[in-house]
């Protein structure tokens, strides 16, 4: 794992210290709460899989445009000096600190704007499995907008989209971050 | 706070063991997931308050009938004695293992079946601020579902709802548990 700047920890230290750090509830009562949403969701849209992983990933979105406050909080916000350590980080301190796993990024592109996070384990999709009708589902899709929406309050445009599930008969629980661009923020020349 | 059985531990005790022999989650990512859900049912249910609450309640049951099950697993199951018993467990371990927080009960009527199960803090509810016209909502009853569920699962049936809410203008958080009966369970002459 590469380590955070020269001389630093690496992100899996930073990682457990910010674990260390925050406030926790019980996994299986998330788990069964995120279970929850997705069969809500499931209804409100009539079991119509696209619409119901694209409303997935838009309350994933809100609740990561305010989960990287915590993340700042918590981590002494050293700015991310590239995508890559940006992903590393996501990687090795973001999946530690709010879901208590471990990850690490793996099969990057030549230019290193793309690459998987690889989670060691899913606490979303604890205990499910998915009927045949919902095979094209993306169960976990939040945890792709929660990073999405993260990223968006650091000015970072990116997708990131299931690339391994184990639900759907993957290998694991890998999702693919690309780098789309950076936002231009305009400057506040009324401040 | 009432000791569990003579010469037992205390429910805080058998709590705080449970705490920690259990896997976690961000507090934080919780209450906002927890939060896109009653902002989900309320928009399901076009902002009509008393058909959230119901909905937000039968969720609860849901998990509360799955997660007395991780209970029993984690606590190498002692069946409680007497309601009292119940609702001692209820706030001095089960609120411990689930959402990390003290609690313990008060305002017992006299023949106990009826209790105040008093939190000392409320994840759920964590940041969270009601608009004027959402003044009649129970945002935290889905976790008054959840003890109604499980309670369910060990054949016993009560109610529980918010008695004190700081959402809705009350000093702190406290459930009222009542019992309502023991459910009978058939004797299973085919097996």
């Amino acid at each position: 794992m590469a380590s955070r700047r020269a001389g630093a920890k690496t992100y899996e230290q930073v990682g457990l210290a910010a674990w260390q750090a925050t406030e926790k509830v019980n996994a299986e009562l998330f788990t069964l709460t995120y279970g929850a949403i997705v069969r809500q969701v499931l209804a409100d849209y009539e079991d119509c899989v696209p619409e119901a992983n694209a409303k997935l990933d838009a309350m994933g979105r809100s609740i990561g445009g305010r989960l990287i406050e915590e993340f700042n909080a918590k981590n002494e916000q050293q700015r991310c000096v590239d995508f890559r350590d940006t992903c590393e980080t996501i990687a090795g301190v973001a999946l530690r600190m709010f879901l208590g796993v471990g990850g690490h990024c793996a099969d990057w592109n030549a230019d290193h704007t793309s690459c998987l996070v690889v989670m060691e384990t899913n606490p979303l999709a604890d205990f499910v499995e998915l009927p045949e009708r919902y095979r094209d589902l993306s169960y976990g899709q939040m945890l792709c907008g929660v990073i999405v929406g993260a990223l968006e309050q650091v000015q970072t445009r990116a997708t990131c989209e299931w690339e391994k599930d184990a639900l759907r008969g993957g290998d694991g629980f890998a999702m693919r971050v690309t780098l789309v661009g950076q936002i231009d923020t305009p400057y506040p020349f009324d401040d």
